[in-house]
């Protein structure tokens, strides 16, 4: 497994340019569907939503919010990470009720777990910047997205470069209380982009690694 | 692959107690430590540094900054993401220089790229917040090394419930320009740790994504 590993992640590459005419198909994507949920989170709050958007119009039309940059019109499939902009005891709650649930306790029986996450997020230093807070995680899914995909073969773009107003507008974020933190059009690399062929550039493990042993 | 994939995916969880006893083979860590470096960042300006703690004195020490969170000492490797807090225009040169001679172009050729990033981290608005932005970055590094994490066996425990200022004094980063972005102890969960047999709670795809075709 670990040469696959690292043959996969070699592979993979920030992708210039799709081919828009290669899908990924519905297996494939229930997979990195199933991945994203996966995804870890502090405390498990899930303060996220997935957005996927294969609608060709509405890719098109998110062009001009994403700098020009086409990949978002010429992807297979567009993800778009939202998060929640503020949270509310009533998100505990929630999450507390699903613990109980899934773990076969009661919800009492998790009042220490419920009011040490209200004491952080609702009342303490992190309630001051919940979106701030749930960007971070929402990164946690785009770095374990890019993973998975690399893994089954599926290419993809991180992009910060777009306007998260134009995203929010045309998703109807700002009334469910979520913003666009980070986008990652997945698909297939065109056999046209010169730069799947770049050589990664990465600093050596010297420079990025230090041991303390 | 990915039955594979999500069934490793599944396997894992936030680690809560590793067993000491039972170390990461050499191999195994070398294939982490490649796929941290491989991670990709925004302009791929890798703004962080990975320390990797296995002295047993220092990874005790760092106990009480840990909110007495023993994962840190117990782990077999604990990974501390650090973060650079300031970018310069020679930040940019080294990226600039290292991509040149990886891919045998001159540093002419990529002034295009390199004012991009200059205009954008530099002196544009993302400049006021490095460490910030750098941290985001860190969250895919996260997310990548969970991932990978998983998919050789080895078991990690994401915690960004730790005093950073201790953590930078304790590794002496401030005086290098990095602050501490997150953690994460990796190991071998212990037979004794309870939570191994939790049930995963996450929400349901419905309440996580919502599909435009």
């Amino acid at each position: 497994m670990n040469d696959v590993l690292l043959e996969k992640l070699h592979w993979r590459y920030a992708t210039k340019q799709f081919d828009p005419d290669k899908k990924i198909p519905a297996e494939d994507w229930s997979t990195l569907e199933e991945a994203l949920i996966l995804t870890p989170s502090s405390y498990g709050m899930q303060p996220w939503k997935f957005f996927v958007i294969t609608n060709q119009e509405l890719k098109e039309s998110l062009v001009p919010a994403s700098y020009k940059q086409v990949q978002v019109a010429e992807c297979s499939h567009l993800l778009v990470i939202a998060v929640k902009t503020a949270l509310k005891t009533e998100d505990v709650d929630k999450l507390i009720e699903a613990t109980a649930k899934a773990q076969e306790k009661t919800v009492e029986s998790l009042d220490f777990y419920k009011n040490l996450i209200i004491r952080d997020i609702i009342e303490g230093p992190r309630s001051k910047d919940i979106a701030g807070w749930a960007k971070l995680q929402s990164y946690i899914a785009l770095g374990n997205f890019m993973t998975c995909a690399a893994m089954i073969g599926v290419d993809a773009c991180p992009m910060e470069g777009f306007v998260p107003s134009m995203y929010d507008e045309a998703l109807g974020l700002a009334e469910k209380g979520y913003t666009t933190a980070v986008l990652c059009p997945a698909g297939y690399r065109s056999g046209e982009d010169k730069y799947s062929a770049s050589k990664k550039v990465r600093y050596s493990s010297g420079d990025l690694i230090e041991h303390i042993s």
